[in-house]
């Protein structure tokens, strides 16, 4: 029963195997063999366009790298208030930028808000050099507390965006959780609404490391090469990153793996929402689920062996928790089992 | 006849069977699982000692780190000036110490002069902001041309680091091949000597992708984690490292990777000694060999299916290479065979 | 009628008389001359205690060098959300610590809230990698918009600072007139309350460029010289720096410029709250006013000569204008004269 | 008798005149006034040409923006390997460009050998990012050891600046000392001869606090605003900086003091080069002499009353100093007096 993270699960069989089928025999390194080309192919497939794609090994290096790429002197990005790049990556967007500011903008459920993303953004009236400059815009999909932007969410930000002349980031750490939730093509929950780059993420959907960084517009990336060197996310064996995605997106089963774990997900969900010992925190709508437990619920459910992490509130949920309650996180991965779910369940009643 | 560099090699047989064994089941992320733990520990054996270890993803990574754990600021590290993170890190470790400076000093076949070394710091007299002021030493081991450090040759640049209570830190890209060659401990050719970190790599040893970052006094490295994650180099799902080289340091397959790839390099700079079409630029003392070649003589080797690279001699041999003579380098390692080595050698008959 | 801000104001005929007269001669160059260290010996006495004093060219220098010299691997300071240096420095906080973040705490009348700090700061548990580290607190005394901070306020924050072994940092860009206004020592406002550090400015309050980073422990300085060389914040002819400090702390010509301010601010104050045709936004406490104009109104008293500058509402502040409404900000110097105070007041009439 | 550095000497009289002058009335803050933009249209009288320029407070602060406004990602600026930024800037090159690097290239008199530029910028070739990339090259004019570049030296290499598409950047901090020297006009010592951008110094020169970047096509700096305003150097009453140019430039008073100093150090040069107790190291040019002191000669002239610092020899004169003797600097400046250039020559009889 752990539901800790979908990082704590391993790598798919089949990725797995795809690694070991690849090790031998020479390849050009540093991402510029025949299999990394090959790989970059099948991104433009994806995303119905000429895209440039670039393999890192984090998450972070993704999302950092994508803000490095397009700084400015006194930059400074939007992002929910309580994003991940703003949460949890230990000011790694603020190393790779040299100090480009993420400014927090408010908002329900873990997306922006589209009013407050315009009041934050008109605080820094263009070329007024005391207050910096707007540089980037960055959406998390899915979120980072289980929610989704509907596409015309993502739409309205673009809209922002574009009227501000700043590119449109989306970190999909969940990118493929979220897609499989919404139906829609890569192209369609991306470039089509106005997203300009993706932290494409198949590292938490059973990968065991293979994020890529994606550009709409490959003149953007230009100088990426040299900031990606720089920031040692060039790997030598970076085909064994290729080889991973060239596995993961074989015959949809990277969508078949987001589907279980959302699946997953929305039992526990369902479960949680007919317990009477636990309720939901607000709905999940990808891999992730976020309940209020009383603290003996939880106890009790870690003496039963399950694993999961507590919670920070939303800022803008002063009164989501009573004494004695604990926000916690639950989520399913590929590897997340049916019956464990249900057993879960079951201890909740 | 693959010599372009020990990176273009895949993965030893073992260690990617390993990574397929390990793939499945779940476990703690960020290096915090029994696995990484495990491994931390296989170190503290290895090096005969209590050493603190961190898994980064590339060997810039861990150079670049080592450094910005020991950072200052107007922080100056020396090292020799055709070092592999002066010349081809792409000014990563620059990038990770906010911009403390390599400062480079020479010395002959790839190896800092102590004297110079000494000349050098005394540029820097303490106190004097002006200059700035140092803060590291780094040598590469073996170096970047193909060359070792003799034990008393640490020794002495030791005596100096401590003199001026400067950290010394052993760039270990190929630390296998020069370990092999010296027929040393990792104790004797490390913290015995006076090395405070090691970039201890493996990847170009046989792994696809482990790098550890080892401090000999884990008093120093108590800022790394924050450091380590902020740069992006914290994996989440690290525990895939950790089992690379579980395998690589297991019954020694290291070594013996190493000395194959050693022995390698050997046969084939016994051939181009033997050779009246090519010559040994110097000596090959681990797993490069660097020699050169006439234009003619190098495409007629390509012609025919050899892979290498040409070399930028090093400032010291101006007169090294005549009119239509290049420097070439020949990297052998884990999976170069033997019938190819002889029979690149036969092409220079 | 120019009440634009403090900085447009020049220097104070003594301090400009006293540039003049040190003009000539020689003297040691980079602060070390006998009198910047007859200056540096008046502000312990100023401060009651040894103090170690560093002179830099603009208040951004001073509060961006507080920071750097506590910065921390993932640090995060707090301020308030509306902090000068959150909102008009372009980041130069973030540039001087490498991209250590500034993190906004809520509170009204620009002071910070310490419940919200405590919250806040409650986000980064220790040793938590992902969230970063708190490295230090920021208060503005006075404030951005014209308040104070009350002794007891600023000991609750200092408390809070103990608790988490947080330096405290005072942004005193006017410094003088907080004091002046509370009829405060230097020692009672600062650490006798728990401040560790001070900008100390002198540059709005008639100098023309004199500021001074104060730390009340030495020892937390040790590494500034060259934090400030590096950042080309150490002047060669500091002694002129050193001399106008001379002429601002003689004979309290600095409270008297700043009693000055305050009671133009005071006067202009009270003619506001009187008027029929503007509202204050908020009680002014120091040298500078906010208050709500209509628009033609606003425009009237420019084309009778007035200047001054609209000003961002704070955000907690949504219902503050009606439409139409304008919030403005009007500053009084040591240079405001009260007859200008008087037009302007008239003209509001 | 004070050779110590021309930045010992306080400010000219018409200079520190000007300054108090200058000191009464209210004026736009952070170089927007009057008379910042009227100093600004002096400069492009000065070099026949629309410049921008950009008043800054330290010598180091010109020369570090300067190239942190021409950054690039992995970026390389070769610069003489005794220059002053290299050596004497703290690393502040460094830290305003996030790490870009300060590349040595020797050259005999403290002037970049082009050859040996050209060798070091073939080390990087295009798009080979593991090498990084230029972005700047850099000349002192004078150099740091008193010579000067000759126009077609400039020109040489410009030319080479040119075929690599990099800015050329002087350090002029004794910009007039070499102008004098070299009777040119502005335009003629930099643009003419492919100068791209000039850190155009007056503190070393009779001002107290006066620097201008001047870069010869405004494109360039569009960034520089921001840059300078996050680096914490602009001064919000720099119309105090645009006084002191205006003194400075007016009536050729900078000519006068630079023609003043270099012939001050002429003479001294004259007297040292009869004197049988000395020798001169090298021909001084501008207003720098360096010579060879046997250690009793320079105790002898400092128990005299004589100020003047040590130097470290150039690396490319190893046997430039014989056992117990010492290399030293004396500066002449403005404010250097004959008699005291006449008692120094007599003391070394």
């Amino acid at each position: 029963m752990n539901f800790a993270s979908d990082n704590w699960a391993g790598a798919h069989p089949v990725i797995a195997q795809r690694l070991l089928d690849a090790a031998s025999g020479f390849a050009a390194p540093y991402g510029v063999s025949e299999q990394d080309k090959h790989i970059e192919q099948r991104f433009n497939e994806l995303f119905e366009r000429e895209v440039a794609v670039f393999f890192v090994g984090t998450g972070t290096a993704a999302n950092s790298l994508a803000l490095a790429t397009v700084n400015r002197p006194g930059g400074v990005s939007f992002c929910h208030r309580e994003a991940h790049m703003l949460e949890d990556e230990c000011g790694a967007p603020e190393f790779f930028t040299h100090g480009a500011r993420l400014a927090p903008v408010d908002g329900d459920f873990g997306k922006i808000n589209p009013q407050q993303l315009k009041a934050e953004i008109a605080r820094f009236p263009p070329g007024f050099i005391h207050a910096g400059q707007p540089m980037a815009i960055s959406i998390t999909q899915a979120t980072e507390i289980g929610t989704l932007y509907q596409p015309e969410h993502i739409a309205a930000i673009a809209d922002i965006a574009k009227q501000h002349d700043l590119p449109l980031h989306m970190d999909g750490a969940r990118f493929a959780n979220a897609l499989a939730a919404l139906a829609l093509t890569p192209a369609q929950m991306t470039w089509k609404l106005g997203v300009d780059i993706v932290s494409f993420g198949a590292t938490k959907n059973g990968c065991w490391c293979a994020e890529a960084l994606v550009f709409m517009h490959p003149d953007q990336a230009k100088d990426l090469p040299f900031i990606r060197k720089r920031a040692a996310q060039l790997f030598s064996k970076s085909r064994f990153i290729a080889c991973q995605f060239d596995a993961y997106l074989e015959g949809d089963l990277w969508l078949q793996m987001a589907n279980h774990a959302n699946a997953m997900a929305a039992r526990l969900q369902q479960g949680i929402a007919a317990s009477s010992s636990a309720r939901l925190a607000w709905p999940a709508e990808a891999n992730e689920v976020f309940a209020v437990f009383s603290e003996p619920v939880a106890a009790r459910l870690r003496q039963n062996g399950a694993v999961f992490y507590p919670w920070n509130p939303p800022r803008a949920r002063p009164g989501l928790l009573k004494d004695g309650e604990i926000l916690v996180r639950l989520v399913a991965s590929f590897a997340t089992r049916q019956h464990e779910v249900d057993r879960f369940v079951d201890l909740l009643r």
